[in-house]
């Protein structure tokens, strides 16, 4: 582990790799791996590309970073994979359309489930952007593949959240509405080609102007992420926003609040393994559930039992 | 309360409303207010309808209910909205719709958030089952808005499970294959008279014949929903699939493991609440994620003073 640590320093990528699939699988290494890292950290800056299904967020990431690549920086790209049964097996088709950024030298390209960590997708992640940081990259790009709350929390903790939507979606867009001006710092109409598309840049726009808070009003560009088109202009609203962010000191308030939910849901984490550790792994539950639906208990006397076995009440 | 309980046992639909919202809105009164009503519940049974949005779920509930309503039964409706910012002004458009099933005395519709209940959408949802199953519903239907974890966590929970899907997804169509075997007890295709709807069916079915458990392969129902047909199909294979676990004794064992997960639930929901407490009502995060971000700490060793603090490490 040390070696991989001081290769990781060394900007290896092989050991970046290595060291995300070891705290993808393992909720205990990224404690032991990332406390003395972590002063290294802070260095990258985290965009999060989230959005319906459907709405080209693929295609997009792989313009955005290629562009981000002429300028010589570094990019990082996280695709997440929550493995949820809707969502389980589309990443792959996505990350074959993107393979080709695969060759390039600079650029990091991972997906990420959380299968054998405890604490979840949105911590693997963390403790993955922050590898990615050490490592180097001067960009990180949070790609999420649905719409899940998990997804939300994930690109929540970005510098930068662009929204991407796409024209027709009918009821979707209004699903969409309710929470544009909470999510999105920058706003895309990707597939611009399409019928609807300057209504539904209108529409976008037209919430934004509600926004209580004048001080960031988020730009809506349009895109055919497809035919590159529209890209530079994403960039462009990404960069005012960053610039934005820094002088109004609303970045630095933004990490703090990333690291505070952050650092909530470790300690969450941390509580869930002792209380299995204290309920026969987990087995007090299987036999007190029995129990409830025989009605011999019901879930709150349970759980007064289970709060019992660790001294919190 | 006791005044409410008492009406909530005499099956009074403004009392189980009355209660819903207060569940809904506060942490605490589950527990005082289930604890000894609890050994009511287990009459519902309880059906899930889930899928991506734009399948018409709403259309297919809103039938399915017609249809069971007529042979008596009474029935409870909960739509859940998980106040994400995608999904968030969704479900007021999809409740109008089926408002004409709210002048029916036997049904009782509720959309569901989480917005004051500290344990999220599952632990409130559960406790809204169970307060309409102790008001006398014979079926509870749980619909989702989208596609999230939290609500695949729910109609997880169910006695029956309805997937529903559409022809000519494509891509998302693909996306929800990989789970498909796990989560559907049933599956629909609604809006069959579109392009591919035969195609999709025989894909679906195609995936299901892989089964490892050939106990139960889980019929795929055609619908058009909006005219009403193929509604009494649904009804009879969910009758055949409540049949088929009441026989194979695979009821008692779903329901055993749905209470363990809510019990997991509502433990560490309790968890929650004594960390909240002893951090200061999280002030002491807000300090330790600003040290964090100066660099002055890192998040694990934040964790460890935090779990310090509960005599948990």
């Amino acid at each position: 582990m040390d070696n991989l640590k001081e290769r990781l320093l060394n900007g290896e990528k092989r050991a970046a790799a290595r060291l995300i699939s070891i705290v993808e699988n393992n909720e205990d290494v990224d404690q032991i791996l990332l406390k003395d890292l972590y002063k290294n950290t802070g260095n990258a800056y985290i965009i999060g590309i989230t959005g319906p299904p459907g709405a080209g967020k693929s295609t997009l990431t792989d313009k955005l970073v290629k562009s981000v690549r002429k300028t010589g920086a570094s990019v990082g790209v996280i695709a997440i994979d929550p493995t949820s049964p809707f969502t389980g097996g589309a990443i792959l088709g996505d990350r074959v359309r993107m393979s080709d950024l695969n060759t390039d030298d600079g650029v990091f390209i991972r997906s990420m489930g959380a299968r054998g960590h405890l604490g979840g997708i949105s911590e693997a992640t963390g403790a993955a952007v922050d590898i990615l940081d050490i490592f180097g990259c001067d960009y990180i790009f949070i790609e999420t593949v649905g719409v899940g709350q998990s997804e939300v929390d994930i690109v929540k903790a970005c510098d930068t959240t662009v929204l991407v939507s796409v024209p027709g979606l009918g009821d979707d867009i209004q699903a969409i509405k309710a929470g544009v001006m909470e999510i999105g710092d920058v706003f895309v109409i990707n597939k611009a080609d399409r019928d609807g598309a300057i209504k539904t840049k209108n529409e976008i726009a037209m919430m934004l102007e509600l926004k209580e808070d004048r001080s960031w009003i988020p730009p809506v560009d349009m895109t055919i992420a497809a035919n590159n088109e529209g890209i530079e202009g994403v960039l462009e609203s990404i960069a005012k926003h960053k610039e934005y962010m820094l002088e109004s000191g609303n970045g630095f308030k933004r990490r703090v609040e990333n690291r505070k939910n952050s650092l909530m849901n470790l300690v969450k984490d941390r509580m869930t393994r002792v209380l299995l550790e204290k309920t026969t792994n987990g087995g007090m539950f299987e036999e007190l559930a029995q129990k409830i639906v025989a009605k011999e208990s019901d879930p709150y006397t349970a759980t007064d039992l289970i709060l019992g076995k660790l001294n919190l009440s």
